[in-house]
């Protein structure tokens, strides 16, 4: 089993889900947005499985400029894909 | 409840609009341009809800160039996405 | 009003063009090219739209060869939807 | 023989298999998004071939907030690749 | 004049061509490298016309593990790109 | 000549050929994986054409969780081209 494989078991017995609604189509480019933080999210949450971790690197994040611009370079790539998946809601 | 849509929430108690008129078409590229810095932004607001937080950041990324280059970066990717949602304008 | 359009109107009565000519069309790869470091500079001149500050900055980055790495970096992905808008000139 | 090729033989008498399955066809987004995490985890696997190492490693990006960000920068990144490769699942 | 206009007049009469032949179309995936590299050079160049200063940058940059990384990722970019306006010479 | 010529030209009376085989067509997605290495690692042998300072620096980025990281998302972007360049291996 590899590394993350187990990681991923120690969070639950139900493994995470990496893709909420195992879909990139959304109705609207909002909630096509939401999936791309949420997708975002969700990988950091397979690496680090412990919430109380999670939690305090939160607040390291939320308060240093040069992280939130990487967030939101990470969330623009996610949504770069999910756009194309829906012929940008043309 | 996800830690992303509780921060949210802390904000007010209409949730964020991340993509704003919940469309990526726009009449021109400048139109285009405002919308991907918008929706940019828009992330930073989500994950740090607290505008006085987010104000104090300003002040710090503002002055540090290469923060403002990541900042180009970012808005560069979303920009693209965005194009290619209007056909380039063409 | 958006923090971003405030910090817009303090550089001038006139608001920035974030694209200049309000097109990604252009006659040739080098006039392409060129658009690509306009737009990617006058992002940074959106957030910091204070001239003695960039300036300042300027000889920060201008010296410092992983900022002039990371300019080359938001260049290309400029420089890719132009491209891509132009047909690639072909 | 290139250094990467070396390195690569020194953990194994197998070389890595670097595309799980040779393939970037799957059934679904989610298992799309596994593919994803695991090609981004066989690239540092290839170029630190040590599991001791790499353990090591671990316990520091796990607890590294930019780090996380960053894995999750790349895990889109080969996201896309594998999402437009299945014309995104639709 | 901008900033960038006048810093690429100090370095000659003659501005530099950002693009060499003005064209992204090569014979050869190899030729078409070799273009992306150079594009991702003369930006470089263009933002820091001293070649006196380039020189000392090279020399930090070249023995820098992590700048190394970003120059591979720039060119990465900048051919993604050539790629696709030569449909990948196929 | 170019500062990026005359380094190739230190390493070897043949320059370094930067696409092996010339070519970004392979026969699986595990070829064209291996491509994607290949042509990150060429980037930076042209770079830095002296083996040994190549070697030293091996040493730490293998050591160097961000830099692996890094080395990753270089080896995705060219994945991405040589995927498309093979359409994906559909």
């Amino acid at each position: 089993m590899s590394e993350y494989a187990s990681s991923m078991n120690e969070a639950a017995a139900a493994p995470i889900q990496l893709v909420p609604g195992n879909s990139l189509i959304t109705k609207t480019p909002e909630d096509g947005r939401l999936l791309a933080v949420k997708m975002a999210r969700l990988i950091i949450k397979a690496t680090q499985p412990d919430a109380a971790v999670r939690e305090k690197l939160r607040a390291v994040y939320a308060e240093d400029a040069a992280m939130l611009i990487a967030i939101g370079q990470t969330v623009a790539t996610e949504f770069a894909t999910i756009s194309a998946a829906n012929n940008y809601w043309k």
